[in-house]
């Protein structure tokens, strides 16, 4: 029983990460993007009218606020919560939906309330390196404007930017909706494109195994692509059941004609998400074929040995036999004897040859 | 942890599909098969009456509008998605429905419009090359019409053209609902053909593997029927819904005597998403039994190995025993030592002999 | 990569099955037993009234049909399909259920019409060669009228039959609709038999992993039993549903009295549907069990040759020592150092012998 | 094909058991426990009356009928089915209720009549063998009497027998709904004291798995560990379904102020039921610690092989090079040549060991 | 038969837990915690006002009933059922409850009575000793108090203490139903810390394994951590299911403004069980991953293997051949035989080495 208890894992302390324990409704920035001034990109639209203000200036955003035209208030940088406390209580935002901005680990989810809708995401992709990020975006909705959230510089949206200032599609001519919708299929393209890096690893290590090529323990390899789908399955599902609700619910702020487009976001996610499920038994499957070339391996490995030895034991025995000492051995004083024997022994040679032939071991 | 980064798979760049980051309802084709023009195929019937035009010229389609005949539009090649938008603007398409009858990866669904219906399926079969091809079909039925869009030539509906033609059946005695069952059935017959097929591949792998034919690693195959199948599942679960949908809406555009058609139709879909389910179980059940094979090799080997080093290991010891070059050993002297010695190593030969047969090793 | 290529498995060609590729509502059989003629059984029974007629006349059908009795047509053999049209035109059945008749891979089913219930299930059995048979059987019951559809000769009613013969039980004081519970009654115990077999057939395999008597590779046995518990389940399943509905249904044709009956047989097939789910995981199981036997042979003869090799290597080497032929080697030249080497191979024998003793390999 | 047929598992002919192929709602005993006589054991009581009467004959218990109190008619032994008939008339239970009470494998469930309700159950232990033992008792439950049949005598009543005659606990001041309650509480509690055992087992076995002390295959404990749960599960999900219709049914026969206890009783329910899910995870994780003892043995085994191997087969070739007869080999002719060859030998051999140490293999 | 029976394991008799078999509503302590005496914690609060007391006196909770302020109770001793029996009656709790307070094995759960809510939950730590404690915790929720009652001191409410006192975040303002919540929301901020914890083990016997630094069996840790997870979703989903219907329940006693609190806690919630499920895979995937790792090094054993015998036994045949002692034997006569023969020797050896590096196993 001792033994035993030696065995058990001695793990170093872990200590609780900073963002539990606290107050309900506190805000306080749980991320590791420590971005050094929280920057605004204001972008003002309408069908003829187009302004983009850059500012680290949180007052600049309240300019807009009676505009008539749409607002897309974009905010990079949670670590100052104090700015985002401010920019909160000036729209009126919900103690706890300040909190859910800067909380990072917050599971995808949508809140609704009278005058907007408060929707958290999470927007994947992966470095140069070939890590797998996962920024946290919390974006709220309301009439004319939408302001959306995000931990640091960078983000899949500048295709739809480009349409805003040039015009392009439908997005000028529609509301703070459409916006929203446009947002969200962004944040949809960017899941299907980082399933597909995602798909080429998996081929990549399935071309690996078929050509044994595999040199090292990929398992580990295996193991994080694992990780990463599961990640990626967390940011899919909620998000899923959130486009399915933004379809079904009853609000003024959603226009009748964007449910269509909607309708059509949610047929993508599904998607997403079922192919999500398929590689994620794909990935599940690669261990087993792992196992399969470890064992063909070892298979393979184990015919060389039985080969060389037992070819070439019975021959050393035989070898063995004439080494003898005996006085009386005929054999020994025959002519020919030597060659006889070697006559004999290529002939065990060649049978034991010719039997794994015919096993299909050689 | 040095030593784990660079194991860490390096990836070739992987750039985005074409078919993402678009504006969305923006009408581009996202397939393979780029066809050199679009070909249109319209046959109007009805119970007295049959016209076939074959035509590359999109206006044709527009003379049969107004006819009181049921008019079936099918259009073989989707990448001069000029013409499928000039055609789409004519029946008043949705824009997100013109973008999903081009984008080739679109899940199937089905849209409700007022005066049509959109379904998006998918029509499955085997190259001759033994390539699983998976093909993008969009059809929308409106009151006195059928209109379906094809990747590109050649299809599963020859054997409903025949019936439409020569008037076998009751094709001709009906309207376009029935032409859209007509259309639908000949996809589900299709699915059952494609599952026969991959049935068949299952078979000759169990085949192989239980008469020991099995000379190279089959992961592959395996992993690649695995993939098939849920290719397959992916056609055919969305398809099942559909159906499912059809048979319960409630549209003048179909009317009550078909849905006992459809209802059929369903219940073969059924039939067929069970059959995929249990060759799912099966797929995954071969690897399973490809590693006992190589385990049962494995084990043959080592009993080949183990066999032959049982036996003459003991026997050359006992020749090194006579081959030592002591002044005293009374044995190397006697008359018939070395014939008592022979005596000896054959008794040992067969008891071991005895002992594997006795194990069943032999 | 052309090297993978020609791994693909080539298939030979699959040509479709004839049951395909059809038109929707034609009868045409798909089975594979072909009866000579279309043999009818015909019992007419009341609670004082007793008629049995055997006939190959389709029209001896039609005189019973105004009788004030119930009335049993058992029907035998579906391939004179021209038979069945003229009987199932006789009693107004639709035309897709004329073809379900004949279509003998329909799966089990159920229609409600405004005069008959119609409905498919399968009679499973072991044949004396131990084969698994589906046989497709349908029914339709109207007011005063069970009408039942076979393949062949030979089923699982004789106790029935035997029962209204001899006015046993309470089926001849009751109508069609108990005529109807008392054939389901007899599948559901058919089904009963036939898991038992199966049953019989896993404890079998188990008892022989478990007394070490495999002597050959049981997988495909194994895969046999995965096939068969699937299709067992492929029939109990929709059964399953079929019962629950028919307990459920409002129709003038099932008398409330019978409902009694209905709900204890449901709770029947849902036992046989438990069943069939624990045999399945049984089944799984046994995969499992016979990779542990292999692995656990393979311990054994790898100590076996671990044993005699590692006993015998150093021996042989020691009698190697003494086989040189150095001038200066003073052992060689003692009175009694053949015997002192004996004396230590021995030693090291029993002492390697008293090692693997502890190690608890012997 | 030859080949593999005769592969194929010859079964003995299974004969059908007796329960089944009869008339539905006949009443034939089918279990295995044949008591010589029924007996019945009649418990009347109220908050201020006790009676016991122990019988052997079933006219005793129609005294009991229109008694004020409470009446608990314990019947065990249900092999003579002709008193059970006759008391199933007396109290005019449905034939096929009469049939349901000696169907010993009959699945747990619960029919709700005008007058009674009637509930199947199992009873659940181990016998001192270690056999487990599923008993079949049903349960009549009427306004003011609760009709229990048990196949046998021994049950888990003894402590509610000794609350009644000892007005411990609240069950003298309540009807006979409460005394349902009482006896399906004292189920429950018999299934939590099953699955104790059974984990008892389980923890056993691993205990066994991590001494290292399994000598002998234990795949066939852990199939039955696995029927074991299956066949409680079997006993626990069907009465977790009945305990909550019990809940939520709206009967006379159930006071308001018993549904607190079966909504309690129903809490412990659905923790047996949680269980049963957690060992059965645990139970099928076993196989797999087994599979990774027997791989890590195997691993034992085959490293003492390669080390015994590795060091005295070049140490044999050694021996070899200087056994050899070339008449020229000046070392031989080396005044030490005898020495030095040992010098390295001990070197190799050291070397050798020093190698595998580094390796962690010794 | 006879020695399969003898391999059934031998259990010592397993006697009944003390808490099962009793009378249903009696108060019997269940757990292992024996405190020696019961303490009373009692804070009384309101926005102005903060009282705290420390008692051992039951009596001493009875002065703080008609209080204006919000009282919370905290009882920390569960072994002295007398007094949790003379408090439950105090406050009119329902006989299951006590029942339900002191059974430490109770499942979570939430009864809603008229005055109040009861709920049940679990504490979950890691001992310093890695042990993994499940303290059994239950609530009851009234209009102006909470009453907390644990198995024993210390527990995961501290920050919410001293909250209260120091009137720091929004407790001090708001009533019973905000206590309640910030209760539950500090067991939920603890099941994160749990799985925290759970996670660094996981990743540490990951990185174990990648390193191959895995001496022992790991099994045993794996098989706990497989039963800590169990444990963990066995507190985690039925507080969910708490969670979800507080957030739904019709109640006096929760003011509306507290469900946006509630519907945030469910959201976290939902976090951790999903976590749950994310590392329950992963710890099923550890055991894959330790029988990769397995395999991995017995391939590298047979490796070493295979490369020795492989070279050394052929060179020892060929040292055999010219130890031998035919008369006629023309190589030992040789000039230079001796080195010629060493020559081919070292031939053989580096193109067998080559044929080795070639094969990638060197």
């Amino acid at each position: 029983m001792t033994a035993r208890k030696k065995r058990r894992i001695k793990l170093p302390k872990v200590k609780p990460s900073k963002n539990r324990n606290e107050v309900p409704g506190q805000v306080t920035y749980t991320g590791k993007k420590e971005a050094a001034v929280t920057k605004l990109e204001i972008i003002d639209y309408s069908k003829d009218h187009y302004k983009r203000l850059d500012s680290e200036n949180i007052e600049d955003a309240f300019a807009f606020e009676s505009s008539e035209h749409v607002t897309w208030i974009n905010v990079n940088g949670l670590n100052n919560t104090k700015e985002i406390e401010r920019l909160g209580d000036y729209y009126n935002l919900h103690p706890l939906i300040q909190e859910d901005i800067v909380t990072t680990n917050q599971r995808p989810k949508m809140d609704e309330y009278e005058d907007y809708l408060f929707i958290v995401f999470k927007m994947l992709h992966y470095t140069d390196d070939g890590d797998f990020i996962n920024e946290h975006v919390s974006m709220v909705v309301g009439h004319n404007y939408v302001t959306t959230f995000q931990e640091a510089d960078g983000d899949v949206f500048d295709g739809l930017r480009d349409r805003i200032e040039n015009s392009k599609g439908r997005v000028r001519q529609k509301g703070a909706d459409y916006l929203m919708f446009a947002i969200l299929d962004a944040i949809v393209d960017n899941y299907f494109s980082v399933i597909e890096t995602l798909s080429a690893k998996i081929e990549f290590i399935e071309d690996q195994l078929f050509q044994d090529k595999v040199e090292e323990d990929i398992t580990h390899d295996i193991q994080t692509l694992k990780k990463e789908i599961l990640r990626i399955r967390r940011a899919v599902v909620p998000l899923r059941e959130i486009i399915n609700r933004i379809e079904k619910i009853d609000t003024a702020l959603i226009e009748n004609r964007t449910k269509n487009y909607i309708r059509d976001l949610y047929d993508n996610i599904i998607q997403v998400s079922e192919s999500v499920d398929i590689y994620r038994e794909m990935i599940w499957g690669l261990m087993d074929m792992y196992m399969t070339t470890i064992s063909n391996k070892m298979n393979e490995v184990m015919k060389v040995l039985t080969i060389m030895a037992s070819i070439f034991i019975p021959l050393t025995f035989m070898a063995g036999i004439y080494g003898m000492n005996f006085e009386h051995m005929p054999e020994l004083h025959l002519r020919y004897g030597y060659y006889y024997l070697w006559a004999a022994m290529i002939l065990v040679f060649f049978g034991l040859l010719w039997y794994f032939k015919r096993k299909k071991w050689l």
